[in-house]
C-alpha cells in the first residue's frame, strides 16, 4: 500500500504525474464517446473549464508553468497494450465487447487535442476545441489536473508530519463514513469522485477502503483505471454533455424540443439493462419527463443530478406510476453533491419504494473540508463543460438555476420551448 | 517513513524482531548499569515480570513459543560498533565519555543471562537471574517483547484497511496531543515510553512526531536506540531498582534505613548537575525527604513517580523551603500515568515556582485506547522488578499502596524502620 504522506513529502511531481493513462477517466466518457463517434463524429465542440467558486484564485495558487507540465503530459499519453486489452476484452454491465473494434482501432491511436490556456485576472481560461469524441476526453484529467494542483499548491507548505497526521485524518474521516453506511442494509454505491478528487492516489486508497469496508453493497467506480487495477466494477453511463451538443446542434425550436429524446433514442439502439438511465434535468425534469415517448418508460432508470433529490425522486416515482410502471422495479440513482447523511436520508425515504443506488462523487474523494487552515484543501465547484457546437452555443438549465449555463438570451429560449418556470435555488456546494 | 500500517499487515515478524539491539532500551538502566557494574558487580538478583493487570491473560493471548523466540533473540544480540562507538563518543547531558572504557568493554562483550520461563494459569512467570549488571539490562526489553507480542496478537486478526485506519487514528489521536502540548508555555518534555510501547515501529514515530512537533520543548527520549538514530538527546537517571537492592542486602535496620542515602551517595560521586534528581518514593518520600542528609539538599531535583503528583511536588517545594534552598532553581520530574490533561494541570500549578518537566511514558507510545474492539490495545500495567538480592526479598512501598511489592512481613518491617503510616491509593492504569 502506498504511504501516501510520505510520497507527498517527497513531492517528486516528475515522477508523479497527476494523471497517468487516457483511461484515468469516468467510464461514461467513454460509453459516450463511442457513441458519438458512432453518431456525431464531425461535429467540432469546444469544452471550457468553468469554476463555479470564484473566490478561489486558482491562477494564484497554481503555478502557470506547472499546469502546462501537467496538460502537455497528458497529451503525451496513449492506451497502452494493457488497457486496451482490458477495455476489449472485459465485462462491462455484464456485457461482452462493449466497445466496438472501430471505436477501439481509433482509441488506441487518439492524442487528445490542443489546449489553449490564458490567465484573466485570478482564473485560468482553459478551453479545448475539436472534434466531439476527442475533445470531449479532455473534462475529466483537465479537472483532475486543476484538482490536485490546487491540492499540492497547499500540501507544498506542509512538514513530514503534518503530512501524515493530514492523510490519517482524512483516512479517519473517510473510515467512520464507510462505518456508518456499512449500517445501512441493502446500500448500493459506486465512486463517482474522479473529477473533482484530491489527488489521484486518494482516489485510490478511497476506492480500496470503500471496497473493504462495504463488501457487495460497494458497486464500483466511474475510474477506469482504478477499475482496472483493482478488478472493480467500471460505472457510469451517460451525462448532461449530450442533451447540451444535441440542443445546441438544433436547427428549429422544434428540432430543439425533441433534441434531448433523440440523444436518449441514440443511446436506445446501443445499450440496454442498467445502461439505460434517463437523466432528466438538463432542461428542466417534469417537463422532460411529461413529454417523454412511451419507450422511455421502459428504461431501467433514472439518475437525479440537480435540484433538491427527494423532490426529483418523487417526481420519477409518480411519472412511472403515471404511466403505468411498478416504480418498485425502476432504479433512482442520486448523484448531486452526496455525503452521508444525505444517503442515510434518502435510503430511508426510496427504499422498498424503488431501486436506490448513489454515485458518490465530492464528498467521496475530496472531503478535506476541515483539516488544514483556513480551509485551504476543502473541495471547490469546478466543472468543465460543452460550451459549443458547430459554433453555437449550448445551454443547460438544470432543476436549479445555481447550476444553469449559458448566454441569457439562449437561456430564456431555452425556458421557453422546454416550459421551464420558476425553479427552487439549492446553493452548490461542490 | 515507515508505513507502520502496511509492515504491520505483511507481519514478517521474522524480519521485524521486537527488540533489534542491545540499546533499544532506556539510558537510566546503562547509567545505573555502569553504577552498579563499580558498586555492586558480584550481587547476584533475579528480575521477575509482573502483570499488575491481571484480568489481561497473557498467557492466552501469547504464544509461548513466540515469546522464547522473541527472547531467544535478544540473548543473540551483542552491543555492535557503531552503537559502541555513540556510546563512547557522544555528549550525555552534556558530558563527553559518560561511559568509561572499563564499563565499556564490559558492555562490548555482554550477552544477556538465560532467562526462566514458565506458564502459570493464565499468566507468565518470566524471571532473570544472575550478576545484577547483567540481570537488569533484561528488564527493558523483557516488558517491550510482552508488550508488542499482545498488540501483534490482536493486530494478526485484522484487515488491510482497519488497520490502515487503526494506525490513522492512533496517529491523529496523537497528533492532537501534541497540538495541545504546544499550547503550553514554557513545556519541558521527554519520551519515558520504552517498556509499555505499542510496539517498537510505533514508539519510534511517536518520538519523530513529538520531536517535529514540540521542537525544543521536547527534551529528547529515554530510548538510547532511537535517540541514536534521530540524533536527540537520551533521557533518564535513576530508578526504584537502586534502593531496592541496596535495601534488601541491609543486614540490620539501621543499615536498611541508612540504604537510600547510600545509593545516592554513590551515585553522587559518579554525577553531577541534571543528573542528581533524587527519587524519593521508593519508601515513602515525606520520610525520605525529612531525614535526608544536607548534602541532597544541593541536587538538581525530584523526579515524583507514585501518589498524587501535586501532593508530591508540594512536599518537595516545602523540603526544598525548610532547607533554606531556592525551589525556583529545582527541577521537578513528573513521571507517573501522565496524560496531556494531568500535564497541563501540573504545569500550571508549579509552573513558576519551581522548574517543571514530564517524563511521559505509557499515554505517549501506547494510547491505543478505545480503537478497537473490547479496547484489546489498550495499555496495561506490566512491570519487570528486581524481586530478590543476594537470596533475600526486595521491598517496595512507594507513595500508593496499590504500587507496593514484597513479602508482607517484609513490608511492614520496612514501613516501620522508614515510619510510613497511612497512604492514600491511587489507582493505576498504566
Amino acid at each position: 500500500m502506498v504511504d501516501i504522506a510520505t510520497r507527498v513529502y517527497n513531492h517528486k511531481w516528475k515522477i508523479d504525474p497527476i494523471v497517468r493513462s487516457l483511461i484515468d477517466t469516468d467510464f461514461y466518457k467513454l460509453l459516450m464517446c463511442q457513441s458519438v463517434f458512432r453518431n456525431k463524429p464531425d461535429t467540432t465542440v469546444t469544452f471550457s473549464l468553468i469554476n463555479r467558486t470564484t473566490r478561489i484564485p486558482l491562477a494564484n495558487l497554481i503555478d502557470e508553468g506547472e499546469l502546462r507540465e501537467q496538460l502537455d503530459h497528458i497529451r503525451t499519453l496513449r492506451l497502452t497494450r494493457g488497457e486496451s486489452t482490458w477495455l476489449r476484452g472485459n465485462t462491462f454491465y455484464g456485457k461482452r465487447q462493449m466497445f466496438r473494434p472501430d471505436f477501439m482501432e481509433w482509441f488506441e491511436a487518439l492524442q487528445l487535442p490542443p489546449y489553449h490556456l490564458e490567465r484573466v485576472g485570478d482564473q485560468y481560461e482553459l478551453t479545448f476545441e475539436g472534434k466531439w469524441p476527442e475533445v470531449m476526453l479532455w473534462e475529466i484529467p483537465a479537472l483532475a489536473v486543476l484538482m490536485e494542483l490546487r491540492s499540492r499548491a497547499t500540501l507544498a507548505h506542509m512538514g513530514r508530519f503534518e503530512l501524515q497526521v493530514l492523510y490519517a485524518r482524512a483516512m479517519t474521516k473517510l473510515w467512520e463514513k464507510v462505518e456508518r453506511l456499512q449500517r445501512i442494509d441493502g446500500l448500493r454505491i459506486a465512486d463517482f469522485g474522479t473529477r473533482r478528487r484530491h489527488s489521484f492516489l486518494w482516489q485510490d486508497w478511497c476506492v480500496q477502503a470503500m471496497n473493504e469496508g462495504l463488501g457487495n453493497a460497494f458497486a464500483g467506480t466511474s475510474n477506469c483505471l482504478i477499475a482496472k487495477n483493482l478488478d472493480l466494477e467500471a460505472i457510469g453511463t451517460n451525462a448532461h454533455e449530450l442533451p447540451m451538443v444535441y440542443a445546441a446542434l438544433a436547427e428549429t425550436d422544434e428540432a430543439l424540443s425533441r433534441a434531448p429524446y433523440d440523444v436518449l433514442s441514440d443511446w436506445h439502439e446501443e445499450h440496454s439493462g442498467n445502461l439505460r438511465i434517463i437523466l432528466p434535468d438538463t432542461y428542466g425534469t417534469e417537463g422532460f419527463l411529461s413529454r417523454a415517448p412511451d419507450w422511455l418508460t421502459q428504461w431501467t432508470g433514472i439518475r437525479i443530478d440537480s435540484g433538491d433529490p427527494a423532490r426529483g425522486a418523487e417526481v420519477a416515482i409518480r411519472w412511472w406510476q403515471s404511466r403505468g410502471e411498478d416504480p418498485r422495479e425502476k432504479l433512482v440513482i442520486f448523484s448531486d453533491g452526496l455525503d452521508v447523511d444525505k444517503m442515510a436520508a434518502l435510503h430511508a425515504q426510496f427504499s422498498g419504494r424503488v431501486r436506490v443506488s448513489f454515485g458518490w462523487g465530492t464528498l467521496l474523494t475530496n472531503d478535506f473540508r476541515g483539516l488544514v487552515a483556513d480551509d485551504a484543501l476543502a473541495p471547490f465547484s469546478l466543472v468543465c463543460k460543452a460550451v459549443a457546437a458547430n459554433g453555437r452555443p449550448t445551454v443547460k438549465l438544470s432543476d436549479n438555476p445555481e447550476k444553469a449555463m449559458g448566454p441569457e438570451a439562449e437561456i430564456a429560449r431555452y425556458k421557453r420551448v422546454f416550459g421551464v418556470g420558476e425553479q427552487e435555488r439549492v446553493e452548490v456546494v461542490v
